[in-house]
């Protein structure tokens, strides 16, 4: 049944789809399929990183190809057709390598797609987790104007990158790709790379010969960037597909260093979309100003209120529930590489918010974030007006043990502190008559935030794989970003996190770029993890 | 060689603009021109006015068509075919009445449309100052999404107005037009209106034989929306042509309780578009946010320490040269209608800003407004970011004595005081990385108030000839609104305010729109003055 709604899927593809899929098909045929005329001895994670890098010198053009016919599909999470067109051409690309796929359908939404390759005689299974959508794109706001046009440069834009055409006809043998260049277009890093990154080290393990050691399951989200609203369900329900011994996120960058990372948690996330009223319609401001109220001007007292000087969040009970670092990891957060100096320099900044402390210090705590905000019009669209409401977009961040809910209950009840009326829906005539302030708050719920002990045996025999493939690692007790690992944690598995992306890869906002020579020591990683993980 | 430029603009007229123009001919020619076979005698205002109700009532259908025709033309001062269109087809409805005219140019813009209509053996000249630009529009904010297409609604859409076709083909004596209905249309009101109530008045006067007792001048303003940028230096340029006794602004809207209203000045402007910076580049909130320096945050807490709690400007010095009201203003103020609790449930809020002040006694001082705010994105497009900047922009209105330039240094000094580095271009990286705030501050420049004492002849007259046409009055020392009538206080003219269109007309917004009534009103009031202004 399942491969009967594939076929309905993908039997609506486009004549460049259609190509792709003969060409990886073509490959899964050149390669052995598991199991068959593998080497069975284990390898050292330093000779596959080897074998792998081997391996790619003479397959990077169609690596990247892969991999920016992927990105050249529209995907942010709400865009229907196109979302389930990213699906399809996934399924396409595991089923090349003979992984057993299944999409677990989300009405109007893409499906997760779930992913199983059996490795005979392995005792553990990995399971990959990734996404396939992107956040929203205001293609105005990118250099190129075109987010799902995947361009080719020779650097980041910042540091004065030129737009070069992509090298044709790759030959083996021949390394056309520089490390240093970068891919521009949505999800570049967030998140496709890693998941090509993922199959390319599949295809390398078998072109090379070397055994899987483990069983490799793979979980890929089509929501996350819309806060993965249907993904607890739809796991639930598949829960008999998600057996194994450990979660590993593939989404998110390495250290702003360059050194690859490991980390062991996720911040959780709750969104806040709040609205504020001044007169029931937009009033000329020579002659109602300084009368009628000025929903800017709340908006911007209301938001001046949440936070100190410091950026301490000001909300009663913020950092309350806080699990406080093992001493473990205060330890690795010490020895992280301390490159804020660095990092403020590329980012042209003098002063950072948190009081003098470190970035990763700040990571490990609870945040408030106001990533938007609006009232009628700026620059050469303003008008001479009393704005009618003004709006504001927060994120809030959450560390172990914060319940979304509970915080978000705290920010209300400082909302009211301030003297606002609370509602969650557009206040009718009445409220806005009764109430000198009103706000409108909403949000879309969110998720907790998970962390792994870094002390356990797969924390450690992963880092040693790591490390044996790329060298020296910077371990982070958990990741400032955000994704719904709670869910896996709550299915009994250790979750942590394997980023191979650059730091600077301008995630969630135009111009977001991946650096090749992540994409290439990403593959070596993975190749290592899928063929000595054993613990 | 003023014809001569005149002609080669109007050569581009579409097809409805030549059927417009040859109507408008038509009626000239049937009209007896300026004093051929007019009554010397004078008229009394409340005569007058009637009179004019009388022409009118037999003319609604083709008054409405000039001012729709009007409305049609899109324009934005910037937008510069479309503002030489309203310009030309300005000069033809001036010159349809055997105005002598002279567009008055200025490169890149529409020009001042000056006009001239001698009145033998009169002694008073009285001039008009009207403008035919708008403010610019966002189309999607507009009910009917067509800012540029009048519409007709049997009242305002607040009050549940329904779309209605215009009346076609309305004969003499047949009143087709309701008083309470509106149309909606970009300059419907502001400031569009005025202008074809003064040429329908002359028309009235002429088809009922009442003589002119005034010479007339009009100087219309293709650039007040934008600032009047350009109108100064050009009349200077030609003030020989603005010898005068009166300056009359027919701009504004008249009380909110619905009386007539005369202003004895306006506030004068400045705007100010301010932007804080974040991180060069938009960061990832969950790896970079509370660490980063947010613009968003800096923004509110700059903005809120511009006003207390009552609305009241903490910028120093801000109310320092306010020249204070005479005894005549202070007794015209208390007179004023208060109608403050009606508005206030008119527009759906509970408390309005100013520490108990009222709105009259508030327009008579300086305010600090914001009129837009801006920083990254909101609602469904929020993206999960620290923004790289925030953006506010501000109108600061002045009366009486304040100098624009002294008042935005002020401001200047107040933000620095708030530790800002404040540039008047974008920053550069070595700025940025050395001051830990940076704002880049810049205005277009604003104006100076105006107030002509109350007190005065014509001021008596003025006052005399309304009442008599209208009937009770509101007297209003200044307007808040502001037009920059300190270039004819410059030029030796009192300058006093005499508004027609509807209160709650949303000029400088979405659905802006003019309630015939007040046009109708207007258009008596404007008779009543060329007739008998003089002292």
């Amino acid at each position: 049944m399942k491969r009967r709604t594939l076929l309905s899927v993908t039997a609506k593809r486009s004549t460049v789809l259609v190509i792709a899929k003969r060409s990886t098909l073509l490959l899964a045929a050149l390669l052995p399929l598991p199991a068959l005329g593998q080497k069975a001895v284990a390898v050292a994670p330093g000779q596959v990183a080897q074998e792998v890098r081997d391996y790619r010198k003479s397959n990077e053009e169609r690596i990247v190809r892969e991999l920016r016919e992927f990105l050249a599909i529209p995907n942010t999470a709400t865009d229907t057709p196109n979302i389930q067109k990213n699906a399809a051409r996934l399924m396409e690309m595991l089923e090349a390598r003979g992984i057993e796929t299944h999409p677990l359908s989300i009405a109007g939404r893409g499906p997760v797609i779930f992913g199983k390759l059996t490795t005979p005689e392995a005792t553990r299974t990995v399971i990959f987790y990734a996404h396939y959508d992107g956040q929203p794109v205001d293609a105005a706001a990118w250099t190129d104007g075109k987010p799902f046009e995947p361009a080719l440069r020779t650097k980041a834009i910042e540091a004065g990158g030129k737009r070069i055409p992509f090298p044709e006809g790759a030959g083996p043998g021949a390394a056309h790709y520089n490390d240093e260049w970068r891919i521009y277009a949505r999800s570049a890093s967030d998140d496709k790379a890693p998941i090509v990154a993922l199959l390319a080290a599949l295809d390398a393990l078998r072109a090379k010969r070397i055994a899987l050691g483990v069983n490799l399951k793979v979980v890929l989200d089509g929501e996350e960037e819309a806060g993965s609203p249907n993904l607890e369900r739809t796991l639930q329900a598949h829960r008999n597909l998600l057996g194994g011994d450990v979660l590993l996120v593939a989404d998110g960058p390495v250290d702003a260093s360059g050194l690859p990372l490991i980390d062991f948690g996720n911040r959780g996330v709750v969104d806040v979309q709040v609205t504020v009223y001044g007169p029931a319609r937009a009033l000329h401001s020579g002659h109602y100003g300084n009368w009628a109220p000025n929903p800017a001007l709340q908006m911007a007292r209301l938001l001046a209120s949440m936070k100190d000087e410091d950026g301490r969040v000001r909300v009663e009970g913020f950092y309350d529930d806080v699990t406080p670092l093992s001493a473990t990891e205060k330890k690795a957060i010490e020895e992280m590489p301390a490159n804020d100096a660095e990092l403020m320099k590329e980012l042209e900044f003098a002063v950072p918010e948190g009081g003098g402390k470190k970035l990763m210090e700040l990571i490990s705590e609870p945040s408030l974030n106001i990533r938007g905000l609006r009232s009628a019009y700026v620059g050469a669209e303003s008008q001479n007006v009393v704005p009618e409401k003004a709006e504001a977009s927060l994120d809030l961040r959450l560390v172990k043990n914060i319940e979304p809910k509970v915080q978000y209950e705290r920010l209300l009840a400082h909302i009211r502190k301030q003297g606002y009326y609370v509602t969650d829906r557009e206040p009718t005539k009445e409220e806005r008559l009764k109430y000198p302030r009103v706000a409108m708050v909403t949000s879309s719920g969110g998720y907790a935030a998970t962390r792994t002990p870094m002390d356990t045996a797969v924390a450690r025999k992963l880092t040693e794989v790591v490390e044996g493939a790329a060298g020296k690692t910077v371990k982070m007790p958990t990741s400032g970003g955000s994704v719904p690992m709670y869910i896996f944690e709550e299915l009994g598995l250790p979750v942590i996190g394997v980023p191979i992306v650059n730091h600077d890869n301008r995630q969630h906002t135009a111009d977001e770029n991946l650096r090749l020579g992540n994409l290439w020591r990403g593959m070596e990683i993975y190749g290592a993890v899928l063929a000595g993980l054993t613990w």
